[in-house]
């Protein structure tokens, strides 16, 4: 009997010669069966999904211990302001997103790059006479994630590579890799601030270079470059004619004692994509609304980059439609005392931090500048217990409760990152568990006494 | 003098030897220029943003005609059912939003296939006895159109081949050939409402195919398929050993006189991968909230794909928190009248422009039985003054302004598609001008007088 039900002419013996088609040309031979086998299931996941590893995740998870059950867990792990719920965002940000769903303008589908008026928004919000920006030189996205992807994905073939920092934020090589795209890691020195080490940047580049990843303010240092040191970057990428791919999600987010620079404030040839978004700053990174500024006014990225940015940004098209709606608004009735007081936390907070840390012998922290994290140095050697710091941080929960992640996860091993937006008095105690946890440990050297006695 | 700030030995005279060496190694040679001299710009978009082609845009953005001054613009063309106002949402779903926001309880980053509680609530509404479903096997989306995307990353490789309806949404060529991965059109009969040719089908098949697609309801065609022949479907897949996309967004929305099924509940071995959404039925396709549901009860895909969605989906992270919060009392509070009366509006408008389109000469309507769309062959011996329906819907633009898709935007060319979502009055309006645009273009063939005589 026929097998189908749409017989296109009335030939009834269709399927057994079916059959005997799919014997030969189909899957089982494919398969490296026998010949007239039935073809058998097999599904494997695609090579993309295999070479797409986040590392966070990988390390983590591996960390098979328990808390202490008699001290409440502290976690200083995950970049998310909001998780202890000391850091609201603003009551203006909120009542927009409400505004926006009232208007019912908002459900439908926006353009793939995000609603002309909200572009212009963004691109108003961020132009400024040394680096203009008009509606056409923004890209929202789905998340600065997806700001970052879309860049990669437009300037990379499989084959070339990219430069990312060490230590830096690990989607970069788990997006770059994804996509079979090498990454070389450029070294950021911790007794210069985690400045870039611009002589071994530049001899990373090749040929084969399609772009330079700058993170300023960086995750995870909480480092802010200055001016003349972006400007050196730049003079690396314009004698190396490599585009700047610019995170700057952590940018405006920097201590009063120093000043934030848009990186392509400074530039007038280099081609930039920085990539932004509401997360960090806005205290929101679960809306998910992101964005790419395109600055190339000497007209290198041309329109070829622009329009392939475009028809990427078609695959899965744009944020969420309320969240563009409500940007007008949030970008210009958020007070500037909401920005104040959180930095003004954040930096009390990483002074609290890096003045407890500093106190402790075998632990080297790194003062930062910015952003939401400060990372600590381990004088393995006094830490003899220990193998890296994965191990030091899986003990630290086991003994403590306090979580930090292992700077291994940023490829940059024997540190620790510590997460600053915690509740001051958290702060506190996660700081005086983490002495004592040392304390505990810590051992004297072959003739460091002198150190031993403090 | 040293370029860099950073001297990590005081070697002065560093710069020229750099220089040298990266007139030997650096870009300059690789692009093939002489020795010595600078390397010059070149940024190209890659091949990834080359081979991202949306048909739509592409066809659309090249019918260069302006609409008819003297009579107002009706767009039939976009599949958003928002646009003109009469179906907005309902306020349970708006509220439902509100509610997160005052929450501030999903603000923050959540898992990167959604919340928990979010895929509980997926799982729990479309879970039935025949394809149960856990928050295991939902993964939550940046939309439908993410959701598609996500499974044709873990199910096929570049070379390898999918096998997609034709006429059909042009998401998935897009998709699909940006990965390098091959499409292969099976055909839909317009004389058996849209049902699969399975024999043509199954003739595609190869041993490099990933995956079939299968939409229903159909957009464009508005068809849906009947439970057995979605069972023949199926026994192609079983006996191919090929699993399935369903593409079911526009699921549940069907008209009164027939019944819709999703794929799942009626495969006991097939695994499936069913893809939706909020955008249609909730008629928000703008807040980008799709999902996965995976349906693997022989355990084919097993963890190996399960864990491949997972790392994907930690690419770009998944949809915006506020509407993963506010799934639960979208899906649980909206009111049984608002599907109903979105679906009987459609179903007045598909019998209104059925009713008229059918009567004009030379056009021939395939009857809709769901979604918000009606496919209409053009007689193209009728209307010898056009070349085809893209030159048929431009001039119906440009003499009329009533815009339809040409259905070459869907691999299938002389139909256009006509979208049934407009207010009553402009449906009538549309179809009316249509029957004037025919009646002045109508050529009589020879030996047809008869058909001429109507």
């Amino acid at each position: 009997m026929d097998p189908y039900m749409i017989q296109t002419n009335g030939n009834g013996n269709l399927s057994p010669v079916l059959d005997v088609r799919v014997n030969i040309s189909g899957r089982s031979s494919g398969l490296g069966k026998m010949k007239g086998r039935k073809a058998r299931w097999s599904v494997r996941p695609s090579d993309m999904s295999d070479k797409t590893f986040n590392p966070i995740r990988a390390i983590v998870d591996s960390m098979k211990v328990k808390p202490n059950p008699n001290k409440t867990m502290i976690s200083l792990s995950i970049g998310d302001p909001t998780v202890f719920g000391n850091l609201p965002t603003d009551p203006e940000v909120t009542q927009a997103m409400k505004d926006a769903l009232d208007s019912g303008k908002y459900n439908g589908y926006a353009p793939s790059i995000g609603y002309l008026s909200s572009r212009e928004e963004v691109a108003s919000y961020f132009h400024c006479p040394k680096a203009p920006l008009e509606a056409k030189d923004v890209i929202l996205t789905s998340g600065c994630s997806q700001a970052i992807e879309l860049c990669l994905a437009v300037l990379a073939n499989p084959g070339q590579n990219i430069l990312i920092p060490r230590p830096g934020f690990s989607l970069y090589k788990t997006l770059a890799e994804s996509m079979g795209i090498e990454v070389k890691l450029y070294n950021l020195l911790p007794e210069k601030s985690w400045e870039i080490d611009l002589k071994q940047l530049e001899s990373l580049i090749d040929e084969k270079t399609a772009c330079i990843i700058v993170n300023n303010p960086s995750n995870p240092c909480g480092s802010v470059f200055s001016k003349s040191h972006l400007q050196k970057i730049l003079a690396v990428a314009a004698r190396q004619c490599v585009p700047i791919l610019a995170d700057e999600i952590y940018g405006d987010m920097v201590f009063s004692d120093c000043k934030y620079e848009p990186l392509a404030t400074l530039s007038t040839n280099v081609p930039i994509l920085s990539c932004g978004g509401l997360a960090k700053r806005w205290l929101v990174p679960g809306w998910r609304l992101g964005w790419i500024l395109i600055h190339d006014r000497r007209d290198i990225f041309g329109n070829e980059i622009r329009d392939g940015l475009v028809k990427l940004s078609q695959r899965i098209l744009g944020p969420c439609t309320i969240v563009q709606g409500a940007l007008k608004s949030i970008l210009r009735r958020t007070p500037q005392e909401f920005y104040h007081n959180t930095l003004s936390f954040l930096k009390s907070n990483a002074d609290l931090c890096y003045g407890a840390l500093a106190a402790i012998p075998g632990l080297q922290p790194v003062r930062p500048s910015g952003a939401m994290y400060l990372m600590v140095g381990i004088e393995m050697e006094h830490f003899p217990e220990f193998e890296n710091d994965v191990e030091f941080t899986e003990r630290l929960v086991a003994e403590q409760s306090v979580h930090c992640l292992p700077a291994t996860c940023f490829e940059y091993p024997n540190f620790f990152r510590v997460v600053i937006t915690v509740p001051e008095v958290m702060m506190l105690e996660a700081c005086s568990r983490i002495q004592e946890f040392c304390e505990q440990h810590y051992q004297c050297t072959e003739g460091s006494q002198e150190e031993c006695d403090k």
